[in-house]
């Protein structure tokens, strides 16, 4: 059974998503249809593109991914669909893809041209949806579209550099349930600059001299848990997606708060990684990667 | 394989959503279940009608769709079962249908009598459930309740309209995940009182002369991209339900506000259309319908 | 076709729920996923103990239900499966499972050792995706971990009678949507230190001499509508789950208030029962259980 994923900004409570699933079960009775977001920011592209990029890949090759966000169609907004490692995408050709596709090339893009059959003020539900069933049908992107060679830029996706390759200035792109900060700093591109040198990542006045392998790394079991006070502290780790995190450990924005909330960071802010010409002492024998 | 949709105010958290699918699926293996939202605010029977007569459409024939908002069994609220355009729909009787009913004559309408077998305080999980599987199997409506002729009605469903028939009075229905502001007013309703005069469109201090075919209309694509403004400007457009919406182009209630947020618009608001003898030169010559 | 759910708190936005769908259905595709809930607030372990018990006992026999909630595998955070009332339960050993085992006692635990096998940072799609799918297809807990007997209990799961049997006191396990108070008093347990004898329950300030048998139950149905002032009135009930509940008629947290928000009661707090030697006159004639 074919499977269609949805990612949108249409929020839980609106009719937008549960339409959706009705034209697509409408159109095919042997179809699966699975919700990875509707909560996306109101036509936040960077989000929408952060939260395919990392759900994409547990899905079965073959899988459509219909993206909602920002779908209105326009002279500078047009509708593409794109096959890339074995993948279905069919999203607006407004930055959504190219984090993505700076990962992995695109084996096919088109960009969508049945809309002179189709009126619509809502085209997820009658483009995207009727892309969608042609795919899982069977059908090629060439009958829904003309082959185009690239896709709309998303900005401030790879950090930079800077000339002596002492300095990594990063930026954050997402802040997730937890309110734990994901920057754009991925793990093989860290440890590319790094070589084995020391480092230490400032986000406003906060500064991190580690990278932990997970959350609990830094609990000292070998104090009594009721002596602890482990819960609160910040840390840094590479997330179970490979990017650069500013979490706090079992962090909650309303209780307890977190590394969004309590050291102020949010969408877009900088983060800095400065390597020294060798490692400090402390780091050497340290609990590090 | 027959659908069961679930529209109620159960919310995204607790287990009352998880309960219904688990109970479905105990008496039926091969069914499907789709939520069409479960964040209707609390009681909130406007909404919900407004959610439920614009998602219900899109599925195909013959699908049952459970309505849980207020379904508290009283001497008031009782239960009931409608077969409308081919659609089932369970539900108390309290206003939900109301809605959909003033646009399409019921088929046959039930009062639900098979409370006498039944003990609970979960009247979704207990009857509601119970009928849908019936109807699923196939049963009539005939055999879980008694036919009725009519359902209880809702307020200000339908806008006013003077006696001189130069001006509309309708009200905010529902608020949509971007902040839009939706009214009861819809656009056949709209052309037949407008005939083809000059209007002007108020809502507290704001008032619009234009509605728009689409959201991004708003913008001049001549103008190059960094020199525009118009993200945040509200607007008017007929919504893809059909419905007379104020709106702000790209609007996020949290960032850049919304229409809602921005002209301090909420649910029951007044809505007034003014209509004027002829065109305004404007008008006349403008991008309007 | 198994069933497998899902009770997390991963959020409605994150990757990380539909991550875990795409890897089951790459698993197995003649599988059902359902969600249960992935609102629980954040590490909460109490929420998640409450929701999956009052959820699970819905599905068929043999549905497998994966708890992702606080399951970083460390020194003190295992993760087990368990077998009881014909379910099977993945999660970690921190105290999720202690809520449903006072109940009904597990047919089986085993403390899971196939992580020698993985590296992971994301223990619920690598780890208990892993073993539902096993579980799936027929397999047994032992070939996955190792018996163990006992496991993690939670903290302030069972209220507190005093010596001279006149007093209970409870706390507030949950606040569901409506902002009503769930407390972990149980109607049996409740009926038991009873016996026939009046009560008087206090919540901070707020005091109840009755429990009704459901919300409606305050309303007056022999005043006329619109003469009645029931809406946002306290009451106590016995909810569908069986636990006391502190409620507010028709509530809602964000307009007319709810019993959370309008008695300042939040989870953690005590609610006290006081018996008396016999029934009040009041009581003894009432509308009473």
């Amino acid at each position: 059974m074919a499977i269609i994923t949805l990612t949108t900004d249409f929020g839980e409570k609106d009719h937008f998503a549960g339409a959706i699933k009705g034209a697509i079960y409408s159109e095919l009775s042997d179809i699966r249809i699975v919700d990875v977001s509707h909560s996306v920011s109101p036509f936040n592209i960077s989000e929408a593109a952060y939260i395919i990029l990392n759900a994409y890949s547990s899905f079965p090759k073959g899988t459509i991914h219909i993206i909602g966000i920002d779908s209105e169609l326009s002279p500078e907004n047009k509708h593409i669909a794109l096959k890339l490692d074995d993948h279905y995408f069919i999203c607006a050709n407004n930055g959504i893809m190219s984090m993505i596709c700076t990962e992995i090339a695109p084996e096919k893009i088109v960009e969508i041209n049945i809309h002179d059959k189709i009126e619509t003020s809502f085209p997820v539900l009658d483009v995207f949806v009727k892309v969608a069933c042609h795919i899982a049908r069977g059908g090629t992107l060439e009958i829904i579209g003309k082959v185009i060679n690239t896709i709309k830029p998303i900005k401030n996706l790879i950090p930079f550099v800077n000339d002596e390759k002492n300095q990594i200035i990063g930026s954050v792109i997402y802040i997730d349930n937890y309110g734990n900060v994901v920057t754009n700093i991925k793990q093989k591109f860290f440890e590319e600059v790094q070589k084995t040198r020391a480092y230490e990542i400032s986000a406003r006045n906060h500064k991190f001299k580690r990278i932990y392998s997970k959350y609990s790394d830094i609990v000292n079991f070998e104090i009594e848990e009721f002596k602890r006070n482990d819960e609160g502290k910040g840390l840094v780790v590479f997330n179970s997606s490979g990017y650069l995190e500013i979490a706090v450990y079992k962090s909650n924005c309303t209780t307890v708060g977190s590394a969004s909330t309590l050291m102020g960071l949010k969408t877009m802010d900088t983060v800095t990684v400065n390597f020294q010409p060798t490692l400090s002492p402390s780091q050497r024998e340290g609990n590090l990667r």
